[in-house]
């Protein structure tokens, strides 16, 4: 991935700023400014536990406008009650009085420690220099103010052309663990200068989000802060778009959406390996949702992989427990492309080996189960689970 | 817990030897005999895949009466196919052959690694001295061959009395990883000389099953190869039973699986906390098992209990992603009896410190929510999440 500098979408600009809110020096807090009112999308946590930044700008993306996104790092401003919800609108505030735009046109992101109350003052003192860098070249900064235990910065960028008019779709995300979004992640802000109505911006956000964010794992556990948003200001003045000019936008979804989900499950934490769970053969669309993530989120499986271990039987006890329609003799599995069940039994020892030594080898470990059940498929990706996962998580907050 | 090893039960004999299934001189296979014909009943894996052991002891258990159990560790003898089942059988016929009984009085459990098949001409060789040391004075060295991944053997021991005359029950088990039975455990054997019906033998095993083996979890995994079984072979020659000493049965039933299954938790792999998650105020039942089995399965909460970080966000979000009915200010949660969230905020974070104390000093954890829906409540036994656990499993095979 090649992080260009230069990354800019007409009419949005960026900026970060070290506020305090995590170690001294490092960026945590970031803002992106539409200079035009853009059309805005979002999608939220299902988690019932919801940070106060969710339930704000929940309700302020409603009239389907915005101008504005604060995030901070450091704080999650979660299970804060009324207080918490005061100080995110507080956050708000501090950016429209700035900007001179309606307090109602900003919205409001957090990750971090969930039950601490927001340290408002070192955002107060903050905001003017945040406001004051804003700049078309600031994204990359976002990136990296969005960064948790993240390993490196989220970005992905994609120029398309409708009509003749070229257009930008630039993605930022964070990630790294209590990932398993349901219909969200969980931070992702996503900008583009199309112009498009709603019905053709939310659609195929919504059904991208369901293929790329949606088909990632890394622990099984779903943030109470997870947020995805884009925001469309039209600067690209490219009129009504044609169907394929929404094909055009579609692509760009794809390709930004899965990019970032994409370095999310290969950024989990303490990740040593990528992973790809391909169900195949399920009677049921839930079915192969329901044996998928079975395994993607087997902690046996998963502490396999980190041993580089093509332990199938363990893929095998996890289908069997998912509670899908399956039959133990009609199971196949590759590892890799290499076949090491057929009809529920071993292959053999030569191509068992033959799997386990391609996960020292690739990066990247692909497990591939055919149900054999029916016609329906599944894919997740998500990533081993590590003795650092274990440490990250256990020395989170000292 | 103390091992008294003159452990015994009137007309129970049992032996346990090194038939070289796993490292040389390690105790792997075992027997357990019944000197005249006892009444059995049993609980197996609800995972769909299932060991042929545990088919096979699942069909051979119907007849109500068997005379022994033969038990090896190293090979779980799952995913083996026709194959598996024909050792199984022949592992039963030895048995039956060396003690002169009905081969179908013979029942088999296994429990290791998945997908390879039973080395019988090893079994077949250490047989002869298997029977030869049958002992009544046997069962501590059972309990050490059932060990896996076990740090300590587990045996539990009750004597009672019914009318005047006395009874024991005995019971054995293996714990440590795959750990969440779903009407099972791993591996555990319990043996009574009582004299008694199969329905009042059946519905109180049953019920205490559930109360005790599936009220723990050690990795969210069940295992293809559970199996719980009781014998009674009557010895105690205790005529009927009067509802008093049904009681007493039942009190001996609660005493013997409670404490296995508290030892299985304890003993979870690579484990340094037993914690016990009650949960209080469900609106169903379902929820209470839904919402408990939430926060006991969640590895960011076990990584937080390893880091003795009373982090009760983690805990609140695995609530909220529970899918049970809740409102996130109506949750009380308490730590060691140290309250630390009411109404779904932070009480002190003098509490807090104080909580988080008592996790560096005590070796059980408990977390006591109230979600205030209602009456209904749950409880389960589980273990923190160690660096240890994925050394562990990382390089099982290795």
């Amino acid at each position: 991935m090649i992080l260009h500098t230069d990354y800019s979408v007409p009419g949005f600009l960026a900026s970060a700023v070290s506020a305090g809110l995590k170690k001294e020096g490092v960026l945590d807090l970031s803002l992106i400014f539409s200079q035009k009112q853009a059309m805005v999308a979002g999608i939220f946590t299902t988690n019932k536990v919801k940070a106060a930044p969710v339930l704000l700008s929940q309700q302020r993306i409603k009239r389907g406008f915005t101008r504005a996104v604060i995030a901070n790092t450091g704080y999650a401003n979660a299970c804060t009650g009324e207080r918490g919800f005061e100080d995110a609108e507080h956050t708000a505030a501090l950016i429209s009085r700035g900007l001179e735009i309606d307090p109602e046109e900003v919205l409001v992101a957090s990750t971090g420690v969930i039950g601490a109350y927001l340290p408002l003052e070192r955002i107060e003192k903050a905001v003017p220099q945040l406001i004051g860098n804003l700049s078309p070249h600031g994204f990359r900064s976002v990136a990296n103010a969005l960064m948790t235990t993240d390993s490196f910065p989220k970005i992905s960028y994609f120029e398309g052309t409708v009509g003749k008019r070229p257009f930008h779709l630039l993605g930022l995300a964070k990630g790294a663990g209590m990932i398993m979004p349901n219909m969200a992640t969980m931070l992702s802000f996503l900008v583009t200068d199309l112009e498009i109505d709603y019905q053709n911006l939310w659609s195929p956000f919504r059904s991208t989000a369901e293929s790329t964010f949606n088909r990632i794992t890394v622990d099984g556990e779903t943030s109470t802060n997870d947020m995805v948003l884009i925001m469309a200001n039209g600067a690209a003045e490219n009129g009504e778009l044609s169907k394929s000019d929404q094909r055009e936008f579609e692509r760009g979804l794809s390709h930004v959406m899965g990019e970032l989900a994409s370095m999310i499950a290969q950024d989990g934490e303490g990740a040593s390996r990528a992973v790809i769970v391909e169900l195949q053969g399920g009677a049921t669309k839930e079915d192969a949702h329901a044996a998928s993530r079975a395994v993607a989120n087997s902690i046996l499986v998963k502490t396999a992989i980190f041993g580089r271990d093509a332990n199938w039987g363990r893929i095998m006890a996890a289908l069997g427990r998912s509670g899908v329609t399956m039959e133990e003799n009609k199971v196949n599995i590759w590892i890799n492309g290499t076949p090491v069940v057929r009809g529920g039994l071993m292959i053999s020892e030569v191509n068992e080996k033959e799997a386990s030594e391609k996960m020292k080898t690739s990066q990247r470990v692909i497990i591939t189960i055919d149900l054999n059940q029916g016609v329906c498929s599944d894919k997740i990706m998500t990533c081993d689970l590590t003795a650092d996962y274990v440490r990250i998580n256990a020395d989170y907050r000292t």
